[in-house]
């Protein structure tokens, strides 16, 4: 069991938060991005990327149009160092991408730090140090005034040092570590110490890291509503957040303290980083995206992107990772899927998106409709005939989809797997049998009008009965009515048609018709017979062959009637 | 480039909630946990479970504590409807389980379904249908009183049905479908229409999906509040939740959820389900854990869980997945290696878990701490050492972890590839040339005392120097001093020891010595060596000669130290 939770755990306490204004807030516009995915996302990596990974991963964040990117730790090796010299020296920056560097808080480390930024147009210099109380007891042993102290000692460092190099433009980011776990007044004395030691006025990013989440996202969102009251009418400032995902709940705390007013988030792409990762930027981007928000980056081929960041982090995506993954837009169960079916058809082209299941449109992230709708054994008919429609044309009537789910459900009780598209159609055309030519050739004239005057038709054909060729004649109001009448002579049994519908599939020279008749021989259940055929009338006639076969098959032909005299002419 | 959201998408609308009250709320008990991996995350599978995986997962789900389990959708199949059947005959369900069933409101299916439920002591029928709007617009044609109206109908057949099946103690679990989408009023009276129909006070379970996530958790929230208002006077309901997690937020949703007072949560073990999966059942319990709540579900052996839930989904469960996945205790951060270091060394048994970067002890979960701390090339010196510590006892001094760092990293630069602790080990003693034995017998006995009356000693050495043998003498306070001087004078320049550490590896018989020295050769700059040996002189010896070899590697013994006079006897 585990272990008692009451003596070894407990909660973290709750903000004394006057006034809560977040919840009612709404989230209207992007907040400014930071991928930190080459440093904070490669440096969880079992093998963190190489330089040539390293690029890839840059192009890719320019390419989506992230305009603030933290690119290394440049201190800590020399591959980090020559990573950040080669992005300044081969000219690799966009004019509006600003770069970020890390640093931890010790002097000879800033100093190679800033040298590695040598040259660079704008650049963040990101100097983080532990301010929670963990930290300064267990970690450190420090007292709060002595922190404050080496604070100052250290972002004026970095201040000498960057005003020695005034070619480019510095830009402060200071973290506070593990600002969620810390008193709010001391990360606050911390930020003040920081703003004073860089200069006030100057512009500075104050970064509050969730570093390991430790409440429920609520709490973080009052910590940051709390530390913007603070910084409230200070333009220079920009309230960062750094969430990670420790309880599964980045994405909500990124949420909830944008609403509370954060001007500034970072995270990775997909949510790789340290543990169970960073907070997942395009997660947090696209439900801003599905909220009628742009959210100035570009996902338009987000499996492009995705495949990229498997290649760079040598790690896979889940098949269930929101907008992304394999399963996302993938609906198995019946319900949804006949929802969903019936929502595409009756939305038109500029519509707001409210299609059941689907938060997002697929193509809006350059993927397909083929995924959506998956049949597996809990599928029932919706899935199966939105398949087939989609990948074949078929548009089958409501009780053709009933009866065909029936012996789709008898593959998937005996199988157990998935059944594609291809699958479905290929078990359709069996059932049905659509291969078989069971009409070789047929004539239809006007006949005598009946009794009441009404048009009649006289019909005759070359048919296959199960394998023997023969011939049959019947009259009716039309060719089918007329064929009806013909099998029925043939069979010795009367054919009822209950039901009939047709429609093309493709166009112009390689349209087909597609015939569905309902059936019933005698006093039979009713069956349904599929035919397709370039002539309309052969199709149906088709059709009705085949529903016979089936009624046949079911065992409610005469056994007798194939050979029999009941086939009204027998052509050798 | 994305479409514009602003045309296609737009925000859902707020809810408008006087007196918010869930902000304010901590989480203090666990909520009545249903695991529907047998329902809504077995129709998500590609491949659904055939009845051997199914009974494993019931298996699993009844061992980890779940007292109610939906077990599958009898009336969609015979496999499903088969597998409530073993579970009943085959005397399966534990006492204090109950198994619930899903039903939609369709009159044959829901009479497939109690039938499925002959002879079950306690059973849950949950039966749904659509109330949001969109659905009642474009998916079935319906007004409100229609929807009404069928509610009444379906509910009403559910309890004439189970009324005649009074061995079996019934519970109605009532869902209006896309709870979340829906307006408040109207999900409000599809429960008000169930309660009725089912009859007032008899026990009713209204369970409030999510379906698809359609907005930031706290709107989720603001939902649940007004509808827990509606029903705070009615012990008899129950007032469940069933998030999925589209938005990535459903961890949020149930947390805020329960806030504001919902009593049931549903979900699946690691967020199994439909596209992005249901709740994660798994994360929220330990949540609750991790806060000093008792999550009443075992996780104790976590890795067992998911590798059952693994081979029951066919799906594997991510490597940063919260709590289970493999790099979640993992830190490659050098900073955070080194806080984890210094906090288990300070922390006492019996403590509150305070451990840095770990919000959890793996070892509640069955996790080592192996993982825990894991040497990529942005690691730096924390890992590396702590790794040499619990893996191989070495308790390193703080430079010789600074010197020792170096050499990793230049292997991290040049192979870029993760260090194992055997990885690092093997570079240990290569570098500090451990496995050669190069004093091959000692002596040491007292001398006369010198001119200021202390107590000195003579030592005598064989030695190995390089591969040639020779023996070396010398005179110091102690048998380190003595062997110092007796190197000097055999190199011909003074070999002066700055810090001397020693600590013994292993116990009894077993137990070595390990020592490590700080040494300069002449002007030379401070070079670490470090030697093992049982015993505790030979093992400081062994140290001195390895510093002495690798100061002579970095160029700064004399070239000819080896083979001349100054190695004061050459023995043959």
């Amino acid at each position: 069991m585990l272990k008692q939770p009451q003596t070894k755990y407990r909660a973290f306490p709750p903000v004394q938060l006057e006034g809560r204004r977040w919840p009612d807030a709404q989230l209207t516009k992007a907040p400014v991005w930071l991928s930190t995915d080459l440093r904070d996302g490669n440096q969880a990596l079992i093998e963190p990327m190489d330089a040539a990974r390293k690029l890839r991963m840059f192009d890719l964040l320019v390419q989506v149009g992230f305009k603030e990117i933290e690119v290394g730790f440049p201190a800590s090796s020399q591959t980090e160092f020559d990573f950040v010299r080669k992005l300044i020296e081969e000219g690799r920056i966009p004019d509006d991408v600003t770069i970020q560097v890390m640093t931890p808080a010790r002097e000879e480390l800033i100093e190679r730090t800033v040298q590695a930024l040598a040259g660079a147009r704008r650049a963040i210099v990101h100097v983080y140090n532990a301010v929670a109380p963990v930290w300064r007891r267990v970690v450190f042993g420090l007292e709060v005034p002595q922190v404050m102290e080496l604070i100052a000692r250290h972002v004026g460092q970095v201040r000498r040092l960057t005003d020695a190099q005034p070619q480019t433009e510095w830009i402060l980011q200071y973290s506070p570590e593990t600002f969620s776990l810390a008193e709010l007044e001391v990360s606050h004395q911390a930020c003040e110490t920081a703003i004073t030691a860089w200069g006030a006025g100057r512009p500075i990013i104050l970064n509050l890291p969730t570093t390991v989440e430790n409440a429920t996202p609520n709490v973080f969102a009052d910590q940051i509503e709390w530390m913007v009251r603070q910084f409230a009418d200070r333009p220079e400032v920009v309230l960062s957040v750094h969430p990670h995902n420790d309880r599964g709940t980045g994405v909500a705390a990124a949420e909830l303290a944008m609403m509370a007013g954060a001007h500034r988030v970072e995270g990775c792409l997909f949510g790789n980083g340290e543990r169970t990762g960073n907070l997942d930027l395009v997660n947090v981007a696209l439900n801003l995206y599905t909220q009628g928000v742009d959210p100035q980056l570009d996902f338009s081929d987000i499996d492009a992107v995705r495949r990229t960041v498997e290649h760079c982090n040598h790690l896979p995506v889940h098949p269930r990772h929101p907008y992304v993954g394999e399963l996302v837009y993938t609906s198995f169960s019946g319900s949804h899927q006949d929802a969903i079916k019936k929502a595409f058809a009756a939305r038109r082209e500029g519509d707001v998106w409210e299609i059941p299941y689907l938060p997002i449109d697929p193509k809006d992230l350059g993927r397909s409709y083929e995924a959506v709708i998956r049949v597996n054994s809990q599928s029932g008919k919706g899935g199966m005939s939105y398949l087939l429609e989609s990948e074949y044309g078929l548009a089958m009537p409501r009780r053709l989809q009933i009866e065909f789910s029936q012996v789709v459900q008898r593959v998937m009780d005996r199988d157990g797997k998935e059944l594609t598209a291809a699958d479905l159609w290929q078990l359709f055309r069996h059932e049905y049998g659509l291969d078989a030519r069971n009409v070789i050739q047929h004539r239809v004239w006007e006949a005598a009008a009946g009794d009441d005057g009404q048009r009649r038709v006289q019909l005759s054909a070359n048919i296959d009965w199960q394998g023997a060729p023969c011939t049959v004649q019947g009259q009716g109001n039309g060719p089918i009515d007329a064929f009806a009448s013909a099998l029925s002579a043939a069979v010795g049994c009367p054919v009822r048609v209950i039901d009939y519908q047709q429609h093309a599939i493709g166009e112009g020279a390689d349209a087909r018709a597609m015939a569905y008749v309902e059936l019933r021989l005698g006093d039979s259940p009713a069956f349904f017979g599929v035919g397709t055929d370039s002539d309309t009338s052969a199709a149906a006639m088709q059709a009705l062959i085949s529903g016979l076969h089936r009624a046949h098959a079911a065992g409610w032909a005469t056994e007798s009637a194939p050979e029999d005299a009941q086939c009204a002419v027998v052509v050798a």
